[in-house]
């Protein structure tokens, strides 16, 4: 048979999956949906194909719409389900419309069948490639699409008060409550903890179910919660036999790998990747209890991380079409400044670890409106500001003035323009890259001058009406480090000054931790963020966290590490941002990172970082990039092939079995990595346990 | 109790209206969705009232939707159906969303309501004031609007072959066909039919149903259709002992009349209204057998001749809301360039006759960017040519080139120009009003300079390459001349050479007539006009016609009638563009019109154009213009007030009993009429019957 896909308008799926999902926050027994625009798919779209057979054949046709079928340009009245063609040349044309659903076909014949190979268009007189994914059944629209479940069972069970029980499932998890041997008839009430102090309070746990119980023998809760305990109470003349739940998770294969001789570093690992999965889900979500919302700026990290785990491109891709939604843009990303910029950053990793340059081409029309919204609301010094009442100033949880020019925005907005450059130039768009170019250099020019203090030695914090704001603070710092952007000179400045200046307001969110500790490591710091991950993330695992937190306090006690936004179980404990040593010791301790699209060409620059050895394993899009590294050893192996660079220090004069190594410095050293699926081992002498 | 309504943010109801009539055409068991780009409403909008209470109250709510709640920025969960707000200052916000329907709430307390007072957003950080309409009550939210239902009975049932009946509703109608006193099991199909031949071919009516009756005593069909013949044919096994219909129409009011000496011209206005009602509904429809959708083309005329007859203000901005859509402007309204200066033409109209300048406040940005989506499609003369494979540049249903700058073309967009300057100029915006003022006289100019034949003494059709191509025809002139363009002497010779001249090729559809005759009016031709409305619309009633037709050839025989578009049955027999009459009697026979916003002044300029005697009434936004005239009296009467100036022509001194009668010019007389509710009679000697 043919290979038939169900087809619709690119975007059109993960738009209308998006607004499904983002419906499904509830708080207390109350919806809370997105405080941003959310874009619905198109309702009325049409697709064609031009076919050549030579003999006739029956073409089935099943739709999630109301459809017609025209061949050659007359109505098929007979194609409600199916339709004759004739031998011969034929443009078949399907129009769909479903003002409540995605409009979606899916044609079946002999040879004819749907597929990205056929055209669409939104009723806009303008065509484009058809967009599908895995849909190839005609029982199966793309509307029926589940993440897959799994049964669990909880692994303790005790009284908890009258007619109650609290349950444990061991470790944090989602999905769906399963209430079994239900007898009797009255109210039971599910109340769920991601600490088992939440689950045990009626009064403030974040959510709860409710269900009237008449007869039947189980019952399963309609939505999915993030839990690790539950608390079930019924009316007295109910009895809940069993508890267990169904895991809802989307299926990913685990990829990427970290073992170290530090077991705490392991246990950090497994539980980041942990975080990270049920997490990724429908989409990239902030957190799985709250606010199981997309978000750019958590987005932008978690894009990072699965590229050192999962290697999931399709959930990428989903989540940057859903946060870019349509044009027009009116808002920026989440109503958030600065999360316009990280879409940005995120489709320039996208590319960059993927080589999906269809993707960027499909989604760069949305990237210069973006930027074009962007430009309109810089100022005459062609700085962006916030406009107030409408843009969301956000950088951080943390104290900091919000009014003029942000240091840390233009040099987001900098890195952007240069960004929209590269791909105007790559699409063939000269006028379009020469002007966001010139417009980069000119912001980067006088940012870098107007921000720099001397005295303090780092990039200050904003600008009111020509007016300095000498407040230091990391974040436009760490950026400019992150970019590049600061001399060699400037970069040890800020490091020192700024950077690790305890005297300068600390960062203390995981999500702009992400950001720091990504940037220490950048200047070699790998010892220090190990220790800073060990405190961190190993405080959370003292705590018997089972995911990581959307926060930490160290200073913090019982339940009060519980509290967050004036609620005491307000705070998320299986944030994605809370995720982030996979990206961190990805690539900067097995120390694995693609220079061109795709890993056409990568570097292995291998950091101890005070272990005395690790082993792991990197995804790349076709293979893996697997390496082992001690103080007198490095193996790697490329099982996808590019071209790599193994660089790394020795004291001694290092040896290979395979390739040749070349030294570059003092006490530097690099080894082309040529071979797929070859080990390149070298014997070295490590200069210190930090290199 | 309050007047509490349900609110959404505006257009949203409107938008979503849409979509779902649009869904409604179907022909021989295919939908036909539109051809064109259709907008849904927002998903996600919230909603803020402050409010100041004296003393505590319990709020109700309801909602269509998943929402919440949140007084002074906190939740309050226990909002699912009721909340309380204490004494004092409060801000309630409620945050709404629905991916397949439309958000909408209804809020209700002992002081506190949801009205047009409370403000919306669509979260794009901006507010606006909230929508209503008719909804108030708590249990009828506005995605239950149904139009009115009314049961109809057939005048004539007879065999129609085996197994079948014809009924014969006696006249055009729509609605739902009930099958009663149902016996026995089996398929039933149901034929419609415009016409007899039409009910009574099975192979080539355009719409039919088809049902498996098995056991139930009665059965309505799920959509509704148009008719005035419907055939039922059963399985041998089932009997059919009755068959009636439910009518279903928008409730209007008959606000507008026509009698005269001619009793022809009363059948016509007559059936035209009958027509126009007909294709009145949630919006102005083309035809309400096919294409049941909303043209912009279509709905000009519309809008004019409803102010004629309903004076219905909220079907006409459902309609423009409809048509318009949301931004981003992506494609001409209906893909047709000609229909997007229709739209900016009938706003014009809109607030001529109602007075409605909110609407047209609210309406301003999306006119703006439909304007800057037009002039972007215009070339280096600053004229606008059809994109090709994206424009459908239409004008008519007739052979012509629509190549290059059609000088048609160029007449709308230079009106729609001054439209746009002049509600650009009262709302504010000087810099646009500047900018398209100029626009407007510059185009004009080369427009008039560029497209004028001397020799033919008319606007040629259009200029290719900077080459003209000299075919005349009518539709640049007729506008022209109605929009005041052209000198009285060029008036003169477009009059005589052009509009006049057989020579000339004629128009043939009823929908360029609309103009063209109006044109031929405003000329002073209505003894002609009549002679062409008697001709034209009493050759359709001549035939049997009870509501008016899309097209109409006096020289085609029997069933040739109902041909069209290739197919026996494919004309439309009620065509909301057939029923231009009602216009041309109400403007130019009984000869009012507005000339300042919603008749605070008007004119009223009675011609008999043949007829001995006339009355009728105007409906206006307040109340009514009524008027009698024969050829020695005119008694006029206002029912609304504003400043009505009485124009008409007496060879002999004529006299008044109320105000005092001005001569104004040879034979040309003015009475001015200040007081409503007075009857204000002249006594005068008529020219001639064409005065």
């Amino acid at each position: 048979m043919t290979k038939a896909k169900w087809i619709w308008y690119p975007g059109d799926f993960e738009l209308w999956l998006h607004a499904r999902t983002m419906m499904r926050r509830d708080e207390r027994g109350m919806y809370i949906p997105p405080i941003w625009k959310i874009d619905s798919c198109h309702p009325n779209v049409k697709f064609r194909k031009i076919v050549e057979l030579e003999r006739g054949e029956t073409v089935a046709i099943a739709a999630n719409g109301r459809f017609n079928v025209m061949v050659n340009g007359r109505y098929r009245y007979d194609a409600a389900t199916s339709f004759e063609l004739e031998a011969g040349r034929s443009e078949i044309v399907v129009s769909i419309m479903n003002d409540q659903s995605l409009p979606t076909i899916y044609v079946e014949g002999t040879t004819v069948h749907s597929d990205e190979s056929w055209s669409a268009s939104y009723q806009n007189n303008k065509w484009t490639d058809a967009a599908a994914w895995i849909f190839d059944r005609p029982e199966e629209p793309p509307v029926l699409y589940r993440l897959a479940t799994e049964r669990i069972e909880p692994i303790r069970s005790e009284a908890a008060g009258p007619n109650a029980r609290l349950l444990d499932f061991g470790r944090q998890t989602f999905g769906y409550v399963e209430l079994r041997g239900l007898e009797g008839r009255g109210r039971v009430r599910v109340f769920y903890g991601e600490s088992e102090e939440e689950a045990q309070s009626e009064e403030f746990c974040e959510t709860f179910d409710t269900a009237d119980i008449g007869g039947e023998t189980s019952y399963t809760v309609p939505l999915g919660r993030a839990f690790r305990y539950v608390r079930v109470r019924t009316d007295p003349g109910l009895i809940v036999r069993d508890v267990g739940a169904l895991y809802e998770y989307l299926p990913l294969e685990y990829r990427g790998s970290f073992r170290s001789s530090d077991p705490l570093l392991d246990e950090i690992w497994d539980v980041s990747v942990r975080t990270l999965h049920l997490n990724t889900r429908e989409f990239f979500l902030d957190g799985i209890k709250r606010d199981r919302w997309v978000w750019s700026g958590d987005a932008y990290q978690s894009f990072l991380m699965n590229y050192y785990s999962f290697f999931d491109e399709a959930v990428c891709r989903r989540t940057l079409i859903a946060l870019r939604g349509n044009d027009p843009i009116e808002i920026h990303l989440n109503t958030i400044l600065d999360y316009s910029f990280y879409w940005i950053l995120s489709l320039e990793d996208y590319v960059l670890y993927t080589d999906d340059t269809d993707f960027i081409a499909m989604m760069y029309p949305k990237l210069v409106t973006l930027m074009e919204f962007c430009l309109n609301r810089t100022n005459e010094n062609g700085m962006i500001v916030g406009v107030p009442g409408e843009d969301w100033v956000f950088v951080d949880w943390a104290e900091m003035s919000k009014d003029g020019e942000l240091c840390v925005e233009q040099i987001l907005l900098c890195r952007s323009l240069e960004i929209v450059c590269g791909f105007a130039r790559q699409f063939g768009h000269e006028n379009e890259a020469e002007r966001y170019g010139r417009l980069a250099v000119e912001l980067k020019e006088k940012v870098l001058s107007a921000f720099w203090d001397e005295e303090q030695g780092g990039l200050v914090h904003s600008r009111v009406d020509g007016v300095l704001n000498r407040h230091m603070t990391k974040y436009a710092n760490l950026f400019a480090v992150l970019f590049g952007y600061l001399s060699s000179e400037r970069t040890e400045t800020v490091k020192r000054e700024v950077l690790k200046n305890e005297r300068v307001q600390p960062i203390t969110t995981p999500y702009m931790r992400f950001h720091e500790l990504a940037c220490l490591c950048e200047l070699g710091e790998q010892e220090y963020v190990r220790e800073e991950m060990r405190a961190y993330w190993g405080g959370m695992l003292k705590l018997g966290a089972t995911s990581f937190w959307e926060e930490y306090d160290p200073t913090a006690e019982g339940a009060k590490h519980f509290e967050m936004y004036d609620r005491p179980f307000g705070k998320s404990l299986c944030h994605a941002w809370g995720a982030s040593p996979i990206y961190l010791l990805g690539k900067y301790y097995l120390g694995v990172r693609p220079t061109a699209p795709g890993y056409a060409a990568y570097v292995v620059e291998p950091k101890l970082g005070g272990l005395e050895w690790m082993e792991g394993v990197v995804p790349t899009p076709g293979g893996t990039v697997s390496l082992y590294a001690d103080a007198s050893t490095i193996r790697v192996r490329s099982a996808q092939g590019g071209t790599g660079l193994l660089k790394f220090r020795s004291s001694e004069p290092p040896s290979a079995v395979e390739g040749t190594v070349k030294r570059i410095g003092d006490g530097e050293y690099e080894l082309v990595l040529e071979r797929p699926d070859v080990t390149y081992e070298v014997r070295y002498t490590a200069s210190n346990l930090n290199s």
